[in-house]
């Protein structure tokens, strides 16, 4: 079966260990996604929830390797349909001068939907993400950048 | 041979007229996605000319439908070997509230390289696009948000 995937990359000037706890510690992970994140990603096998409202991304956490690598396995449990199946993950990787974080949501059914909405919105996410770590303050939702007026 | 595709939506308050105005009038090119915009965006078989520095990406007009449908084709010439034989279409749609773009950049050989950053960095501009329709300024390049330190 053809699938669909959600692919982006910035750099950020930080230490790979400072990104990757940004990534697994759940007090850290609610300063750039969203405010309202529970449970626990530091250890594999983990459950992830980060709430909008009414409406739930769950994940289990598939893989992680310190300062590395961090893979998301959605829940069969999301709130968005679309996102039951797929998988977000995180590569690191550093020069002299910054940390890059490739970032893939793949595993979509379809690419039309909701998929270009969650791909535009990944990005405004990515750049929270930065502002975060390199300004010590991020956008998190209900406070992010708005993308349309739904 | 297997291909990638970058999509993107935004939701921008602004008529389907003034959405497709702002992809095929040169000078408003010029106001979301880089200053340095040259050519002719409103014929089929116009040449326009996107320029970063020394850098250009240069593409062809390969089809209108007035308030529908954008899309161009990268030339042979692009500065950037990795978007030669890729093409970039703006589909558009309305409802009451906001007209909608869906962006896509397709026909790429490889994903990664620069391949993750493009897609980033158009969402970064779809962003500028709905500032320069909703607010009368975008964030063109050289002005444009930062995604990296390179």
């Amino acid at each position: 079966m053809k699938t669909y995937e959600i692919r982006h990359e910035v750099g950020i000037k930080a230490s790979l260990e400072a990104v990757y706890e940004a990534l697994t510690d759940t007090k850290k992970l609610a300063g750039w996604w969203t405010s309202d994140t529970r449970g626990n990603g530091s250890e594999v096998g983990g459950i992830l929830e980060f709430w909008f409202g009414d409406s739930c991304h769950k994940f289990e956490v598939a893989e992680l390797q310190a300062g590395k690598f961090v893979r998301w396995k959605a829940s069969k449990e999301d709130s968005v349909w679309e996102w039951v199946g797929t998988e977000v993950a995180f590569s690191l990787r550093a020069n002299e001068e910054q940390c890059y974080i490739n970032f893939s949501h793949s595993g979509w059914r379809q690419d039309n939907g909701v998929f270009p909405h969650s791909s535009t919105k990944w990005a405004v996410f990515m750049l929270s993400l930065k502002d975060f770590l390199e300004k010590g303050k991020g956008q998190p939702a209900p406070n992010d950048v708005e993308i349309n007026h739904d």
